[in-house]
């Protein structure tokens, strides 16, 4: 790290951390793509060991991947009145494909929750089919005015999870259920302590009942939130017309959940444990281990062998 | 599979494809969407299998993975002008983002070279920091006009690998350690033989001298395209001005190769093993085995409990 000094944390914690991520060679912005970075070996490293201990965990709990298109009718968000609204302002919009103008726009997904409203209304016709418990990996686009590499960039990459339940109580035991994993993969494989909690109002999801999420505190004394599991009611049910017979043969809507975690973990990582010094990352995620194995026969060896060790480990 | 009757290979191969696919619930037609799938959960793991060896036989030969923007400025696209010439009609492009037109359009990557070339000027300067070596899995947009599940999708999921060397030799001995290695997983693996060779300069990828694939042979006796790598000469060197200085002191321009399979690979695996009945997957990339363990006393039970088995293998 001598070829790239570091701005102190005390002095600007900004510049900390985007010296941090540049000198671990984690990331670098791709200038020519606004508000889009470049993930490096060193960073898609840390990012592939949390897929796998995330996806381990849905898997353990009975969700399956699947993968939706990328592109979403733009009409498709206008069914849900808050979703559209919170997100229309940083859609990215298709507007010409194969040469021609299309009738119809394509908006690359900002968030799939309309498309899988479209598809459980296929897939959803019985209390037998539910619950439906799918998760897919995917790359994101919300068109970002301040961004900053893995914690808020243009395009990003995240899971998704969604689920269909039959009713409201067992839609808020699977939001809990991801909330419970993703507290467990933050704390006990990121080694970053959170607290699991509600989001107000005003900070929930664009067409959610509540929101809730874990939130990190990071080095600079602020909160990092760090995944979110979303408690849908019947709000895309009745967007998308997601009905199901139920075991007294009425009709009823689906109850939904979605839950997502994204490359912004990475960020909060990185604001977890790195210092002054340079990047800083737990054993279990850590792509690279070393072990110093100090070897002395005196006691005045250990001595100088030991202070060698400690410029190493620091 | 008794509630979806299977059209015959020999009545209608396309037909029976179709119906093989729908049957054993790997994806579906998104007819919302131009030309696209949902790869369902039984798609999808066998899709996770592939990666899974791909990945591991990729890092074992000194490959890294990263990850590039999913949009690239139009312009790049225009530097190399066969790539261009190639792609343009396919591309879908994104004129408006954040509630603004663009003052130059993205377009959604059809292929990676063109941001590679830019990242590649940035990362090179030395012959000391050849070769570079790296990959990404993502997903691609290129607008086709005739769709097939798996085969042929406007957007499909890949792997892209992009390598930089200082000569010739070593980035044609590239070319062809990845042609093993996707040789290898079509035969190991998918148990589907297939012949490597040269394609014709008609049919090379847009931009590269020379392009190589492995082909595996259906059942209606046609030829898959199943995985390509391409030797790219100096041509995205130039057109990018990668250049670097050799170890004696001079400039040149690196040489580049890049390789792909996708989920192309899965419809050469349903066209490959299935027959009139339904899907047939081999034992190394079926997510979900069945062991019949046939159990009788005497020899006329044996007779009835095979033939009870041979029902259920059949």
């Amino acid at each position: 790290m001598a070829d790239s000094p570091i701005t102190s944390r005390e002095k600007d914690f900004a510049a900390w951390y985007q010296d941090v991520v540049l000198a671990g060679d984690m990331a670098e912005p791709a200038e020519i793509v606004k508000g889009c970075m470049v993930i490096k070996p060193n960073g898609y490293a840390v990012w592939e060991i949390l897929q796998r201990e995330l996806d381990n965990r849905f898997k353990a709990t009975g969700h399956q991947n699947i993968y939706l298109p990328l592109l979403i009718p733009q009409s498709f968000l206008e069914k849900e009145a808050e979703h559209v609204k919170g997100f229309a302002p940083e859609l990215a919009v298709v507007t010409i494909a194969g040469g021609k103008k299309l009738e119809e726009p394509y908006v690359i997904r900002p968030t799939s929750e309309t498309l899988v409203g479209h598809f459980f209304a296929k897939w959803i016709q019985s209390y037998r089919d539910l619950p439906v418990l799918v998760n897919q990996w995917a790359n994101i686009i919300r068109w970002e005015l301040r961004t900053r590499m893995f914690l808020r960039t243009t395009e990003f990459l995240w899971q998704e999870g969604h689920t269909a339940h039959s009713n409201h109580r067992e839609a808020l035991e699977e939001v809990f259920r991801i909330l419970d994993v993703y507290a467990e993969v933050a704390e006990d494989v990121m080694a970053m302590p959170v607290i699991k909690g509600a989001k107000t109002q005003a900070e929930k999801f664009a067409g959610a009942l509540r929101s809730y999420s874990i939130e990190a505190m990071m080095q600079n004394g602020l909160a990092l939130q760090a995944g979110t599991s979303h408690d849908l009611g019947q709000n895309f049910g009745k967007a998308f017309n997601v009905q199901f017979q139920t075991n007294e043969g009425k009709l009823d809507y689906v109850w939904q959940t979605s839950w997502g975690v994204s490359t912004r973990l990475i960020g909060g990582l990185i604001m977890t444990h790195s210092d002054d010094k340079g990047l800083v990352l737990p054993p279990k995620v850590a792509p690279r281990k070393a072990v110093l194995v100090p070897i002395y026969r005196k006691d005045e060896e250990r001595a100088r062998v030991m202070e060698v060790a400690a410029t190493l480990v620091a």
